[in-house]
């Protein structure tokens, strides 16, 4: 691991992730100044009782100056509007980048209100929670985790390595891809299922009082793992979807066109339509199961699910 | 708690359900002899190396020879043809009840062919594990879920109360309903998560080679939790389907119809539309994570769920 440190850190949005950013960075000391911006004053006096950072701003332009490394943790619908506020701000030599989970959005966005003398380096750490705002943070939220980095072409080889190694340092796995593979794999990985499971908790929402209150008791049959996904960050999951439309829409209208054929195969009985689809996906989890245990996958993973009810008479 | 106790039970399949009532009735001295029926000779060694069950047997009719308690623990597809095989050879003043995931279609295929000196109270514990076969089993499997029971009208209420009491030995919360509401109820609750899980892992495995090494690489990113569920028992799941075909395709339906208008909101860029749904179904989660402090859920319920990389300008 490459030894990484910033003379002054600005982190614009200071919630879950750039709240645990913040403290892993004071954990490992890479950082000898932080500076969060925040648009509530409310957000801004909990980041600095805190702790956390040094000083808080209202102001983006005021957050970025004379910092060598502004890290955007807002929703990414708000990245133009704040590039576009700070970007004249920006150090020469300073880098920017992100922790946005869609990145072609974010190119296209920020990159024109950025000088040229600044290196533009886009991320997306797959790590969370449910929570939200700087209390929910922790700083050992990204070990363990992937961090994909999707460099633009103009970005130096000083700046992408010093980008990597900050995310090394809070104990992440880097990976590099183009934005275009980003928004692809994430469409599959990350955005289709929550959409799915945002759908069938809202189907559940809609139903009588009685049944709904049956739902949540028992919720433990396999409904409870969605309804989890499902609490996410209402503003966030927005903008992914305005933001990623086509690689969610082209994932969504395959699984349409599969869920279709497996509708057809109940409605005519076709168990063995059924049983084959439900052994290959077995298939899937065992790969997901070797990675795992091949040491690149959190070790958090919960072991035992909820509730399948596997009988066997073998 | 009642205190409950059978002399011989006979459990027909040794699977995960089956074995881990053996040994939790074996904890909790609920039987004086247990026996098991499997088709396989396999299975039938396995479960007498275990040491959970006396006396193994391939034949349906010699299990339950004696018994007072017959419980079935194989897919519901073999209920049927099960009952007709052991039906004459029940004791008289016997109960039999079962495991399965749908009920209606349990009555129709099993109540005909038991003698009218045999009470029938079907049940459904909400619990269970992708592991399959008897070395999967464990006694604490049902400690705090539900077991769901929905006698028939012409069951005895001392039947009823000695399962009732047979399943709160076992550590479970007993509920009673009719049929029809049960299978209502789990298709929202599981038959549907399990179903679109399925899907969404189906789609995956669809992708080319590159495409699914990625999805496997990020799958913390939500996927994760879908492939847990889509591991289930194939068998016992193309079961369920194919006997609850009415009640999973009418919310199936509702569920379709809630996507598409998702999906025409993403591709119409309605922002507004999506936020307030994301918005809604955090009330669910909230209702579930209500409900569980209030004691009546699994305390074991991970708490972190994976990847939501919740951003928050606040």
């Amino acid at each position: 691991m490459t030894s990484v440190h910033f003379e002054k850190v600005a982190l614009i949005g200071i919630g879950l992730i750039g709240s645990s950013l913040a403290r892993a960075m004071r954990e490992n000391k890479l950082a000898d100044t932080l500076v969060a911006c925040a648009r509530k004053e409310e957000t801004r006096k909990t980041a600095l009782d805190l702790g956390i950072v040094d000083e808080a701003f209202e102001n983006p332009a005021d957050a970025v100056r004379d910092a060598d490394l502004v890290i955007l943790c807002t929703p990414v619908s708000t990245y133009g509007p704040l590039a576009e506020t700070f970007g004249k701000h920006l150090k020469a030599g300073a880098i920017v980048t992100d922790v946005g989970s869609v990145k072609q959005s974010v190119v296209n966005d920020v990159k024109p209100h950025l000088p040229d003398s600044v290196d533009f380096v886009p991320g997306h750490p797959i790590a969370g929670t449910e929570q939200s705002g700087p209390e929910a943070g922790f700083a050992s939220l990204f070990v363990n985790r992937w961090c994909i980095l999707t460099p633009t072409a103009e970005a130096s080889d000083t700046a992408l390595n010093r980008i990597r190694s900050l995310w090394e340092a809070c104990g992440s796995m880097v990976e590099i891809m183009t934005p275009e593979r980003h928004d692809k794999v994430l469409a599959v990985t990350s955005h289709l299922p929550h959409l799915i499971a945002y759908t069938i908790v809202g189907t559940a929402t809609d139903l009588e009082e009685d049944d709904q209150a049956d739902v949540i008791k028992f919720s433990a049959s396999g409904f409870r793992d969605f309804t989890r996904i499902a609490a996410s960050d209402p503003v966030m999951w927005r903008d992914v979807f305005l933001t990623n439309r086509d690689a969610v829409l082209e994932i969504l209208q395959r699984f349409t066109e599969d869920l279709t054929a497996l509708q057809r195969a109940i409605r005519r009985s076709e168990g063995d339509t059924l049983q084959d689809l439900f052994t290959r996906t077995r298939e899937i989890r065992r790969g997901i199961v070797d990675a795992h245990q091949a040491g690149t996958f959190d070790p958090r993973e919960p072991e035992v699910i909820e509730e399948t009810t596997d009988k066997d008479v073998s």
